[in-house]
């Protein structure tokens, strides 16, 4: 095969995507655009580029330089950003420490990025005293603070940010390195084990911002253009706040830190700054809409992408009504994270608002250069017929390689050369997504998928039926078949074949897939509780999953 | 340096940029969106992608293979289009040949690329009919055919390109390459000399994609949208008719290919198909709007983008005054080509039709990723003050990293590692780049620029001078100092002195450099022109460049 990649030239410069590119455009364009931090300090993107200098050499005179890991534990603020920016710039990692974890599990994230300097808030100084002793990687400390005095603390700090920043150099001239490099790190909480580490190149974080902004900008609403006012309401150590104060400060648009999610606080927010543009899980929208406060501000025209969890129907209408632009986005922590949005066409914008909340909460349609399937078990994509289900899988220019050492998990989320979502999908004909179960849910009885939690519901709805989970089980023939794990009613008695043929009825008017007639019942005294009262599952398929 | 490149798992799939990846999304989510040929001929996208893979079958079966170059003859068409995918995507170079050449130039070209096989419009079979002997690289070729019958010709075609897609399978596996292979290949024309190559890898051309539909999506005005309709008015053989056609079919939005431009046929295409996107240079605007049909079409909400050469003012508020959303797009064959828009904010939109076409009419803000500077002599950034004049250079991901086969051409487009676009310009504090001269029409006194067109304005007004053009001379103290060669009118006479004391006045009041008080003066008989009547500054230079 003859040589065919483009010649080089010796002087041609061979662009690498890093994340200084983002801020070419808004430099130069809109250099007295402002960012504001708890509606009480605010500077332009002038002065966040002077301290994202400084910043970078305040980290390089501690002796932070490529392939060191820079670890933050903060709510969302300028500084954040700056962190976001100036780390990854002098070719260091940024760890975004998840503070809502446990000291413990923080202690494990901090040992497994192998941190070397940590910029902590104050605020969060009692954690790290818990812990402290037992850090073995950090060589350097470095606090936040917000408040007039700096709180009582055995720690000894190198040097407090903004006192760090003043004294250092506005110059720096960031050099370039192999796009390819690690910008980011950060850890996602399973059901089971310890955190696990994803990451993410420079490369990856500027094309996540390209495909993001090319599909926002070109929507029919919703969309994300140079007038709006940005406020994120998913943490920025949550997969970079979704990746969005990387796309937000690449347009060149105001942008609002809020701190600590205070509701009363960010409703302010939202008033006074004028915020046009967020983010946040179902759970952030309800308790914005029940607050108080709420009735007394004009929320219409907020466009708000929901992600995390599925959005249900009434709090999407409910928002609606309140003039809130808001659509689903879906995507995880192993993908940086966005992967597709529910925009509506001009058409779907004249139907009802029940209408429209069944599309806005939809997981949406892919963004540019997403390759997202829904394939059956032998990995065959199923057809767009808004019915046939199955596992949906992705690659991207943007999707973590793997868990950081955790060679095992890495070869299963990326089994076959896909990046397993465990999710559980259907697509229509315009290419809107729906996820409908998870990966774990579902019981694949001769190749066909079933829904437990379907048959779960469909078995709940019999009389004699105090409680019921449903698992599946290892099957000879079948591969999988289903058990019905059933408490009754105290004075109920039905048999397995009774429940089976209820089952059937729906089978017969092809409310469920035609296999759940293969389903096995046993009756329980109770079922097997997790510490907060949920059902387990990996409990139950421990003790039940080999039964015949 | 501790190794910090992202680990990778070994089934992961690390995402190259190609060609195909443009395709994902429209197949799934604009399966029946439709792409027009000359208003008589419509398909779907679905026939679209079925089309590619056929296509990427025939050439497969001809024996192209990774590395091969295929060239096109052709205007713009749906086959075009077609061909701007499958060739890539088989890991070929797509040369578009600049069907306006000379049939001379033309074979250099093919030679040059090495082209291997050839497509060709039966129109154009008389050019190829003259150099068919001379071409040796060529091994197979493929006529395009609109009418009932093949005109007659001599040259033995391997099939006409629909009988080939007929035979052709319908499926095709598109194998992965190396993002940096290169994808395409054509040939710009200097002022002087055989045309020159320049090439993009596929990675290039989808970042351009990306970083053109950012840019578009999230302006106030004049953006590109999923509901659009896109029609090219610059043709498909010149910079990939700015790359748009990959931007809109990444988009999904319907497809409008005019074939041959005919102006009464483009109006009719505009009007029927409801086109709202376009993008050509002043000249054919200046043409559709003078054309009698203009005045009965309804040419409101056409949004256009103007590149090429600078639009004048007058041309710009004629078309605002039709409605036309028009603004300027600049870059040239060898950046992709774009580089910036003249968006306008929602403040600029609400100025007069005379102060927005000022703004319109510039060169206008960078676009994401786009690292423009506007340099002195020295490669010292000049500052943002809408006066300090420097030469225009550059860096952005989709920059050709040479001329094909000219090292030495090469190495000066890239001296010191930033692209040389060889325009004069100044920025102001919003970013708005305004292009005043093409560097070789510029003299440098002293380190500073003197715009050598202003100058020849300014003696022109002289009441003594018939005609005048300026170049620079070399100058031991100075580095160069102006030189006017001045044509007197019939019966007037006027000495060096007074002319620079008529010039002196223009510095005095500030109205251009003070350097120019440096000009000398020589009047001539006649001033030499080239063979179209245009003043030769090349020839000029030759004759006085080195006269003290």
């Amino acid at each position: 095969m003859p040589d065919s990649s483009i010649p080089r030239t010796t002087s041609a410069y061979d662009y690498p995507l890093l994340i200084k590119s983002l801020l070419f455009c808004p430099a130069v364009d809109a250099p007295e655009q402002e960012i504001v931090y708890r509606g009480s300090f605010r500077y332009t993107y002038r002065t966040l580029h002077e301290r994202v200098r400084r910043l970078a050499n305040a980290l390089t005179n501690l002796g932070v330089g490529p392939g060191d890991t820079v670890a933050v534990m903060d709510w969302d603020s300028h500084r954040y950003l700056e962190c976001f920016f100036a780390v990854p710039m002098i070719g260091a990692v940024l760890h975004t420490i998840n503070v809502r974890l446990s000291p413990e599990q923080i202690l494990y994230t901090i040992d497994h990025a192998e941190d070397d300097v940590l910029l902590v808030n104050s605020e969060f100084l009692p954690i790290l005293e818990q812990i402290r002793g037992r850090i073995d990687t950090v060589k350097n400390y470095i606090v936040l603070n917000d408040e007039d005095k700096l709180p009582a603390t055995t720690i000894t700090f190198d040097g407090e940010y903004e006192a760090l920043l003043k004294e250092a150099a506005t110059t720096f001239d960031f050099p370039d390195f192999d796009e390819n490099i690690r910008a980011t790190t950060f850890y996602t909480t399973g059901t089971t084990g310890m955190p696990k580490g994803v990451y993410f190149s420079q490369r990856q974080l500027v094309l996540h911002s390209l495909g993001v902004l090319a599909a926002l900008g070109t929507a029919s609403h919703g969309r994300f253009h140079r007038q709006d006012v940005y406020m994120p309401i998913t943490p920025m150590f949550h997969v970079h706040a979704w990746g969005m104060p990387y796309v937000a400060t690449m347009l060149g648009v105001k942008q609002v830190y809020p701190g600590r999610y205070v509701p009363d606080h960010l409703l302010e927010l939202v008033e006074k700054e004028k915020v046009t543009f967020s983010h946040c899980v179902p759970t952030i929208l309800h308790m914005l809409l029940k607050h108080p406060h709420a009735q007394r501000i004009d929320l219409s025209g907020w466009k708000l992408i929901i992600g995390g969890a599925a959005m249900s129907r009434t709090l999407c209408i409910e928002a609606m009504q309140r003039g809130i632009d808001l659509f689903t986005g879906y995507g995880m922590s192993e993908t940086c994270p966005i992967l597709t949005f529910a925009h509506l066409t001009p058409e779907m914008l004249e139907l009802s608002s029940e209408e429209q909340a069944l599309i806005r909460c939809k997981t949406g349609q892919s963004i540019p250069l997403v390759d997202l399937r829904i394939v059956d078990s032998e990995h065959r994509e199923l057809p767009r017929d808004n019915s046939s289900k199955g596992e949906l899988v992705v690659r991207a220019p943007w999707l973590t390689q793997g868990y950081l050492k955790d060679h095992k998990a890495s070869e299963r989320l990326w089994e076959g050369g896909y990046l397993h979502t465990g999710d559980v999908a259907m697509r229509d004909q315009r290419g809107y997504v729906k996820i409908t179960d998870r990966t774990k849910d579902v019981i694949k009885v001769a190749g066909e998928w079933i829904s437990s939690l379907e048959l779960e519901d469909i078995i709940a709805h019999h009389p004699a039926v105090a409680e019921v989970a449903v698992i599946g089980v290892t099957d000879e023939k079948w591969g999988e078949r289903p058990l019905a794990l059933v408490v009754l009613r105290p004075g109920s008695s039905v048999t397995e074949k009774i429940l089976s043929h209820h089952v059937r009825e729906y089978a017969d008017r092809g409310q469920v897939n035609k296999q759940v007639v293969l389903l096995r019942v046993r009756f329980v005294e109770a079922i097997d509780k997790t510490s907060v009262g949920k059902i387990s599952k990996v409990i139950l398929r421990e003790k039940y999953g080999s039964v015949p």
